[in-house]
C-alpha cells in the first residue's frame, strides 16, 4: 500500500479538511486521527495541546505517514513550528493557508478571524496576516460556543442560526473577508455565509489546507502516481459514532469513496499504557 | 537589499505574475525579466524556448535571487522540469498552480484551458489536472491571436471583442471552469468572462502562481522579515515602452509601489556577447 497523509485533529472539524484532500487528490490516501475524548482543545493550556498532538502525531508516524496536517487551529497554533522542525516530513498547518487565501481575497484589506478561545488568544492568525501585509485591517473574535455545537452533531436550523447570528452579528462591518480560523466552522458555513451577508467572502480553512497540502505535495514530488484506489481509515480516541454520522453527512458526495472508507474505534496505545 | 524573487517571462504576459506577487506579497521584492524582443515563445520549438529560457535564466541568478518563477507558461511546459532539477532555489512555474486551482473550483469536473500553440501541444495542462485526477473532463485550445495582440498593448474595444469570441464561442458548453493557460490572458480577462459568461469561473494562472509562490516562501522559511520597502525592477531585451505602457496600465492601483519601481531598458550580457 502507498504511503499516506496523515491528518489531526481534536475531534471532528478536521474531517472538513479530509474531505476536501479526497476532492481534491483523488488518488491520495488519507489516515485521520480525531482525539474525540478530550475535545474541545480551545480552552486548554498550551502546554497540554502540546502534549495530546504530540501524542497524535506519534500514533501516525508509527503509520508511516509522507506528510502530516495539523487541522486543528488549536494544535497548529501551538505546535506547527516544533513539529515542522523535528519532523522529517512535510508538516502543514490550517492557519498560513487560510491567511494566504484572505489576502488574496480581500479587495479593500479587512479581514475578519473567527476561532476557538486558544486559537483567537495566540495571535496566530493576526501574526501569520500581518507577517505577509503588515498594512492589513484585522478584526478577531473567538466563538467558543461553536465547537460543543458541531461535536454534537449539530449542524443546521433554528439553534444554530441563534447561536451564530449571537456571535458574528456585533463583528459585521467594514470586512470583506472572514476566515473560519477552525476546521469545525466549514461544517455550519451556510448559516454563517447567511449571518455575514453575500457581500463577505467566507474563506474555508480547510478547503485552502487541502490545497496547500497540493501544492507541497507536488513540489516535492511526492503525489501518488500509481492507479491503486485509496483506502481511507479513520480513528478516534474516543466513541466513533459522532466521526461516523458526520463522516456519512459530508462525504455523501463521494459515495465511491465512503464504501471503502474504515472506521475503526482505536484507541491510542499511547493512552493505553497510562 | 533582502534578495529578490526573479520573474521571467517571454514579454510582458508575466507582468500579471507581478502584480499578483506584489499584490499578495507587498514586502517582497521582484526583478523581473521580459524576453520581448523574441516574444513570442508560443510557435517556437521546444529546443529554441530551452535555450532562450537559459539565458534569461543565468541572467537573474547573477542577481542572486532567492525563488525563480517561470511566469510564461509555454516556457514552464519545456524548462521546469530541468530547471527545478538544476538549480538549488526553489522554482515554480505557471501550469501546476493553475491546475490545482481549477480542480478546487470546478462542482461538474469539466475544465477548459486555452493558451499558445505552443502549451497547448505539450499537454502540460492535461497532464497536471490528470495527475491528480484522472477522472476529469478537460477541453483546450489554442488561442495563436492573444499574444500578438496583447503585446502590441491592445486590451480592450471592439478588436479584442471579436477576436475572444472568435477563439471562444465555439468552445462554449459543460465546462464550469476554464484556465487561462498563458499569462498574457489576464489582461484580456474581462473580455474573456464575457464572452463565457459568468457561470464559468476564470482561473488566473498569474493569481494563483503567486499564492503558491507565498505559500513555497512561507513553506521554507523564505518569506522576507524586515521593514524595508522594496525597490522592484523591470528589465527587457527589447524595447520597453510597451512594459512600461502595460505596467503603468495593470499596476496603478498599487501607486505607492509603481513609484518605487526602476524601468531600466536592459540589454542581457549574455545575448550582447553574440
Amino acid at each position: 500500500m502507498h504511503k499516506a497523509i496523515g491528518v489531526i485533529d481534536s475531534g471532528v472539524g478536521g474531517l472538513t479538511v479530509a474531505q476536501e484532500l479526497m476532492r481534491q487528490l483523488p488518488k491520495e490516501r488519507l489516515i485521520y486521527l480525531g482525539d474525540t475524548q478530550r475535545c474541545p482543545y480551545g480552552p486548554r493550556s498550551s502546554t497540554e495541546v502540546k502534549k495530546f498532538t504530540w501524542e497524535m502525531v506519534d500514533f501516525l508516524l508509527e503509520k508511516d505517514i509522507k506528510m502530516l496536517i495539523i487541522a486543528c487551529n488549536t494544535a497548529t497554533a501551538f505546535t506547527l513550528h516544533e513539529l515542522k522542525e523535528k519532523l522529517s516530513i512535510p508538516v502543514i498547518g490550517v492557519i498560513e493557508p487560510g491567511a494566504r487565501a484572505a489576502i488574496n481575497e480581500t479587495v479593500n484589506s479587512h479581514i475578519g478571524v473567527i476561532g476557538t478561545e486558544g486559537t483567537i488568544q495566540s495571535h496566530a492568525y493576526v501574526k501569520a496576516l500581518q507577517e505577509i501585509n503588515p498594512d492589513l485591517h484585522i478584526q478577531s473574535q473567538a466563538c467558543p460556543s461553536f465547537v460543543p455545537m458541531v461535536e454534537q452533531g449539530c449542524l443546521s436550523g433554528k439553534q444554530v442560526e441563534e447561536v451564530v447570528q449571537n456571535a458574528l452579528l456585533p463583528m459585521k462591518g467594514e470586512m470583506d473577508t472572514l476566515i473560519l480560523g477552525c476546521t469545525h466552522y466549514p461544517l455550519i458555513k451556510n448559516t454563517i455565509q447567511r449571518v455575514m451577508g453575500n457581500q463577505v467572502a467566507i474563506i474555508s480553512s480547510s478547503e485552502e489546507t487541502a490545497r496547500e497540502a497540493s501544492t507541497i505535495l507536488g513540489f516535492h514530488h511526492l503525489l501518488y502516481k500509481g492507479e491503486e484506489t485509496p483506502v481511507h481509515q479513520f480513528y478516534s480516541t474516543g466513541r466513533i459514532e459522532v466521526i461516523a454520522k458526520i463522516t456519512e453527512g459530508i462525504f455523501k458526495e463521494y459515495v465511491e469513496h465512503f464504501d471503502s472508507v474504515t472506521i475503526e474505534n482505536a484507541i491510542l496505545r499511547s493512552l493505553e499504557s497510562k
